[in-house]
């Protein structure tokens, strides 16, 4: 059941009276805030498809919770939950934190006693949550002295950031991972100012990013995904941040669609590009990018229509008769990253380098 | 007066009974066809400030047959006309057929009779139509073996093209510049698809090119401007081949936002990127492009609004307190550009190559 309510605090939440877990459906924002409840693995499952839900960490704990309602649904068969748990998993394919959060989820409730295991389920859940938000206020703390240092450079002047997408506290649980250096900065009374790219097809950077950065008072303009090029060509860009669905132990970088051309423009122009992640996004499985990550092809209808403000309208911008194709992410080369912005601390887009911050034995 | 028509051959056209100018209003494409009547140098200044009417060889005629509506209102006053000749001028900054045609056309008129000065500066805009027509014709024919190469290594599969825009006949007047090899290939029977880019914020790709490739049967796909990259990455761009604004004497190449980043995305690859021009394009006064061309800033509603079929229905797409920006134009170096296809034939970004094949004397 939809409602409207007032400023959650969190994208994902349990009500602290009856246990029901809720979020944000961001397919709604800017122009409503609409809060959905998450009744059963079905829910769970048609919010991460239809995008109530995405960012890669928020994804990752949505799927946590989703165990958990599959293990309160079906308290004696927790075969039946265990299938249920991996098609939540299956739910979306590039961001890699939403098998590790279902995959550990489950894990801790197999491992419980037959009436403790949604409990158990819905305290990893929590935890789960409990961990990310921690992750991004480390990333934030991390990736301040990056803005800091460019601000001491050019005194009175703003300091000019261009994300893409929205890696922010929506797509996360608190502070997001690309904004959390940036709402830092911002608290500390540096002059920041965001390049929000648009981020088609479903506006995230439009309609998610400007609303977050608004509501903090922060500074931002936005931009069509074509304009960072010539932004950075006219010196108008100090450095991009962005976040990661999907990043090999090697240094490739599954984001959003497009982030791979706002990497090549930032190279192109001596612009530093940083990632900013928390642990649990890195594949340590995966080497080649480019090749091995799976790259969600999603309904051609998102391009071929553009959401209106009023609710369940559209909008088709293409001739009936012309076919779209619909490609969520890209990958950005670990030769284009200047480097990853972790709540260990920054390091460079490097196998060696990665592996030694997460104490992660060579292969 | 705007009233709807079937089948228009061309974007600008002199009625044969009345001699009226009519055009096609492309802001309603391609969900109606409009056609409009400029009947004064308002209306030729609306229609290209507007975008009713754009791309650089169209925008060149339609500013030619404004000179020619100057004197026709002016007959007794050719100073009067002179000024409203350089008001068109001024219409739009980026594209410098513009001010190639309006100077050519003025010049013309000038140089007749007095009672002879509108019928002088008429003519001179039919006939710089029928150049950019044999222009496009000739661009078709030289950047065909470009495609035909392609397709002799790999047969039995499409030849994919991508481009930016529209550098259609709706660009031109007849062919299209970028579109015009691809029309040529076509018409013989290899197997071409072209990659869409939709071109935020206007559209032009999703609305005009589209329509164009589906009228002439040619098989396309629209994708978002994000998108284009990771074709690339995968193997599923052979070519790009892009229209432009204005190209310095020494390769640099303005076109519309975004297509500087599909510039480096085909470096990166190593796909051949193509600028199809004729020479009215040129610009043999600068040497930087980057530097000195000036790009076109336009209303940030065209960012913050998308427009729906329904006729004067627009939607909102940010925060109501986000602010938007809008360039309307990039600049790809050089150094980032295969080849140009011309009238005269193919030739690289460089400076002595073009000069050489347009016999013009070094400075």
């Amino acid at each position: 059941m939809n409602h409207l309510q007032k400023n959650p605090a969190r994208p994902i939440w349990e009500d602290p009276d009856t246990g029901k877990i809720y979020i944000i459906d961001q397919r709604q924002l800017p122009h409503q805030m609409v809060v959905s409840e998450l009744a059963d693995v079905d829910d769970v499952i048609f919010a991460i498809c239809e995008m109530m839900v995405r960012g890669a960490p928020l994804i990752g704990v949505t799927g946590a919770y989703g165990v958990y309602l599959a293990f309160a649904a079906n308290t004696s068969d927790p075969d039946e939950a265990a299938q249920q748990a991996r098609r939540i998993r299956r739910a979306r394919p590039t961001a890699v934190n939403l098998a590790w959060a279902v995959d550990q989820t489950l894990e801790k409730a197999l491992a419980a006693d037959k009436q403790d295991r949604a409990k158990a389920a819905r305290q990893h859940a929590a935890a789960i949550a409990g961990l990310e938000a921690e992750n991004s206020r480390l990333i934030g703390e991390h990736g301040l002295p990056l803005i800091a240092e460019i601000a001491e450079k050019k005194p009175g002047q703003p300091v000019n950031i261009l994300t893409h997408c929205n890696a922010g506290w929506l797509a996360c649980i608190a502070h997001g991972t690309a904004t959390a250096p940036i709402y830092q900065a911002h608290r500390q009374g540096i002059n920041v100012h965001v390049w929000v790219d648009e981020t088609r097809p479903l506006n995230q950077g439009a309609r998610l990013t400007a609303w977050e950065l608004g509501a903090a008072g922060v500074a931002h303009t936005v931009i069509t995904d074509n304009a960072g090029g010539h932004l950075m060509q006219k010196g108008l860009v100090d450095l991009v941040i962005v976040g990661t669905d999907r990043t090999t132990y090697t240094g490739d970088v599954a984001n959003k669609i497009g982030t791979y051309l706002k990497a090549l423009a930032a190279r192109d122009n001596g612009i530093a590009f940083y990632v900013a992640l928390p642990s649990s996004t890195f594949d340590w499985q995966i080497r080649d990018g480019v090749g091995q990550i799976p790259i969600e092809t999603r309904d051609s209808d998102e391009v071929r229509y553009m959401p209106g403000v009023e609710k369940n309208k559209t909008h088709l911008l293409l001739p009936e008769d012309s076919q779209a194709a619909n490609y969520a992410f890209d990958v950005t080369p670990a030769r284009l990253v200047t480097g990853f912005i972790t709540e260990k601390g920054v390091c460079p887009a490097e196998e060696t380098a990665i592996k030694t911050l997460f104490q992660k034995h060579s292969r």
